[in-house]
């Protein structure tokens, strides 16, 4: 999970790092889709990052949710931050996430592993309607189909379980082969 | 729960009651609602119908689902069916319903009763977009408040069980006062 | 989908056949897991059954929704018949299911297929305390790690779409790979 | 929300008010129940404190996820802090709660509301099997049946929107009159 959004937060950088070793951090975790009219997923939003390493990682929307920030207002802004603020996105009428992601510092704990921190992650599936555009650090946006999403050579791309937490939303809305 | 989709149907009006003495039959129930941009609930749906007592009911969105019709489809269907064929619904992306209610034609067994028949409805919280009109035999749609809707004023109103489902509908959106 | 228990109906076997062409039918689909103290699914029973066509097949445990039977009974009923008196399931304590299969009677219209009718299939996963054994018609119930059950060895011996409802249940517990 | 948990972590009773007030802070709720060997919700139970006002609430077990622990580890920590060691709770198997609670330092954001912080409360319905006895600062653990748990006596003793939580897991389950 990428963390861009320091700035925007209540803490200096210092001070959120120190806390990231202290308590486990809310997050929010998004699968932007492309829905048809009878609501079947058509395509998934993979962001394209380069890593620290030199390869090109793929990435689900995800972010912090703020003091005082509500989770679907943390859901929009995530959203907007990676997609554009022409993405639209259809934000779900209830809270319940379709799963909660645990990241943990330490690997193998749970499927998912954030080395920074100890993350709780609410993760929702998030139509988006409009004009997307990567923004921020990421290279580009690719839409693909739910098989190619679920597709080994897609998922060896992506890093700390974000595979398995797609793998999860796409049997969450009935797509995974 | 209304029932005048017989003639769409692939069985004789006869043939229907039949099976109904015999089997549990599927239905889709539809809590049709207004959102804002952030994905909150502002306004529920109810139809209004002079039931054969002469009173005024107020009644969610609801019907059968047909042989080999998909889920998402009846949803359509219906929803196009009493609210208009400009309605605009958007169907979830999943097939998980909020709940399921089980109507018995014997009072009591559960909180739904339909005298009819035993009825397995699937209930799905469905926002529409688009100009709603009243269809059919209804005599008007009216949208009420989270607030009004759990009112006992309107659920006094609602027979079979449907306010205990609206009030599930409400709870599920994390709107139920 | 085993289908054993018309005797146990309501309707003969011409009548159901009949109903089958006419109507979606109600239907359960378990998922057995034994778990840990803590929640975490150790295993998934799977039952072995000899095909007419002279294969082995893995199966879940499902079955038809009886007239004037609520879902939770039917949990019980079906779990009991094909896992034994002894096998205390734990029924869920809300109605909603994890998913609801489409299983249709022509292939591809949904992951799920029954050559013998259109079936709306309500799954759940439900934890079983006790002794099992197979009953009925099955061979034997086998015991599988999720990794195990996720493997493609395994989900290829599953027929009409189970193997896509297997993995939808160890994606909603958190299990799958 | 009780917390007394701040010896049991990770940091000094300064540093968690410190953290309380930057970031919002990871709890689970529970609404521990009884339930029959059909999965039927029969009593819920919740703990009678005195409160600094001299009045007598009644609320949810709940409290904070720390460092380094897994959502069902904190389940059964609570639990077992504030209905005793031998309670034995069945941990669901899905991490996907019921709802989120969103507590905001702030009234009237959200129906939750807890002074000293922004919690955000992931919330689940936890069958308890074993002998339960309230302890810690609790005065007493009553058991109620559905619909005394939701009548307006009960949930006017209740506090911060608790009684909403209340609400809305009996909606969950069916058991919301």
């Amino acid at each position: 999970m990428s963390e861009t959004e320091t700035s925007a937060g209540w803490l200096t950088r210092e001070e959120l790092r120190d806390a990231r070793e202290r308590l486990p951090i809310v997050y929010v975790s998004v699968v932007p889709v492309r829905v048809d009219e009878r609501g079947v997923v058509t395509t998934i939003g993979l962001l394209l990052r380069a890593s620290s390493e030199g390869t090109i990682d793929r990435e689900l929307v995800s972010g912090r949710v703020l003091y005082h920030e509500r989770i679907r207002d943390a859901l929009i802004r995530h959203v907007e931050k990676d997609l554009g603020p022409l993405s639209m996105p259809r934000i779900p009428l209830s809270p319940q996430p379709f799963t909660v992601a645990e990241y943990f510092p330490t690997p193998g704990v749970t499927p998912f592993h954030d080395p920074r921190q100890h993350a709780v992650a609410l993760a929702y599936v998030v139509p988006v309607n409009g004009d997307c555009q990567p923004r921020q650090d990421a290279l580009d946006l690719v839409w693909l189909t739910p098989a190619e999403a679920s597709s080994d050579a897609v998922l060896q791309d992506m890093h700390g379980g974000q595979g398995t937490l797609l793998r999860q939303a796409l049997a969450h809305v009935g797509c995974l082969s």
